[in-house]
């Protein structure tokens, strides 16, 4: 089935404690189309970049079968800049630096060949174009996921709560989750949050897994414990394009079906944090893919007699 | 087969955002023995107390099993006394007092029949004393399971760096076992540990769950996610109880084994912290504790097609 996506594009200079980057390639879409494009073959985009983005990242993309039609290019414009630091955990990051250029102006415009998109993902962005996207689609995808942080519920709260009752699945992580419900237990949290409208959702909790809840039911994936990780920019969003892109191709939105996805989200993460932006998530095979699943599966699996 | 516990039994007077407690019976060996006994019947006890300690408690471990021949009462002295109290978050604690008292002269002398005995849990307490019970031992114990804790690598790690090679099992928290490898990476700091003695190593990471390493193998045991932690005092040592508890009484250390003891101690653990103190793990019956387990089967299973 066909998935669009529609989010950042960006342009992100790095700093970990392992070394720094200058601009390279990154944005919410990216990660997400990238990782999404591993499972499925109808993988569109919406976004925005400026003059200043290369087109063989462009090339790129669409060699991994992403369809740009819905990349708007603002010739006068420059691309989303975002600069950011890792402390030594690689939990916590400063903003170095914003400059969002072309995409403050973003005006999702959705090409008529991805209206009968099915599976629907909503990059992190401004929740007030998030919902332009949905009012500007003539019919609802059967799936619609959001994602969304602290930023959108320090700034503009009213349209996110606007838009929770219209999305199925919403993706955020622990400590957003406590901001947005003001509970600490995650449990209830969860309730609280779903009672807001997402009948789904997927609490990440970086290198502590990830919680995924719907109406009584809680599944726990495990996040892989890494020799080292490198640079975590990106990885929420490749989670979240690895597993759309999973339920996208087995168009099945079963519980069941979900507890698979997040654990392709996963494996699709961990490669993601191995190496500085997108350079590990490029060129993966489909062997490697599915030895990494199945690492997950020696890491969570037990018996009990 | 008979389960042997060395450690601290005392009293702990608690304050949680919940509430807060006046002296009750706490301790790691306390909190173990309990644990253990929903699993073995032979579940010995060497440990201390002054002669204010309560006879009915001491009743009340006789009753679910506890053998306290091990238990030593010094009728002039005083419990082992800690005070603490726990930050909103429910991870971090202060400690409010300490008063060691007749565990500050701690002679772990083992009764002749707890000799044979072929688990020994050696529960948090000073490593020179943890290795004195290995040397009153006439034959080594099948499984030797060790806890320890930050104040230990603090003022005596050489005490603790020579007691590592006599053990098997080695638990301690994530904070702890960075402090102990110099490594951020957890599966950086197991390979690090392991290298220093023991075989089989369990990383605690409190709400986010447990890590077991053996060799190249990994297994992760999720937290069961609850609605309210009430009280976090004991949930490691009753974690430490029935992981060991139930090894014993299955008498069987093999990996696929120790996986199964992990979800064990962990639905323990997670029936611990919904009340102060030992409450919620006196009287537990055996149906409960099997749906707690099977809680963790739901939350932790998922099928790759």
């Amino acid at each position: 089935m066909s998935l669009l996506t529609v989010g950042s594009v960006a342009f992100d200079a790095l700093e970990t404690p392992f070394g720094k980057t200058d601009k390279i390639i990154g944005g919410a879409a990216t990660y997400i189309t990238l990782a999404a494009s591993y499972f499925t073959e109808q993988n569109n985009l919406v976004a925005v970049v400026g003059g200043d983005f290369p087109q063989d990242m462009i090339d790129l993309l669409e060699t991994r079968g992403v369809d740009t039609e819905g990349l708007q290019i603002k010739a006068d414009g420059k691309t989303f800049f975002w600069s950011g630091k890792y402390h030594t955990d690689m939990n916590t990051r400063d903003t170095v630096d914003v400059q969002l250029n072309v995409m403050g102006e973003f005006d999702p415009v959705i090409p008529e060949a991805y209206q009968a998109c099915q599976y629907l993902m909503l990059g992190n962005t401004a929740p007030a174009i998030q919902k332009q996207v949905l009012e500007r689609l003539a019919q609802r995808p059967k799936l619609v996921m959001l994602d969304t942080m602290n930023l959108w519920m320090d700034i503009a709260l009213d349209d996110l709560m606007a838009l929770l009752p219209l999305v199925d699945v919403l993706t955020i992580n622990d400590e957003e989750a406590r901001q947005l419900s003001q509970e600490y237990s995650l449990r209830r949290a969860a309730a609280k949050i779903m009672g807001m409208g997402p009948k789904t959702l997927i609490i990440k909790k970086g290198e502590h897994g990830a919680l995924l809840f719907q109406g009584e039911r809680i599944f726990f994936a495990p996040a892989l414990p890494l020799e080292e990780v490198f640079d975590p920019t990106g990885a929420g969003d490749t989670f979240a394009g690895g597993f759309i892109g999973y339920l996208a191709s087995t168009d099945d939105i079963s519980f069941d079906n979900m507890k698979r996805a997040i654990i392709y989200g996963s494996a699709m993460a961990s490669f993601c944090v191995e190496k500085f932006g997108t350079e590990r998530i490029v060129n993966l095979t489909d062997d490697e893919i599915r030895e990494r699943v199945l690492e997950f599966v020696s890491l969570a699996s037990f018996e009990i007699k």
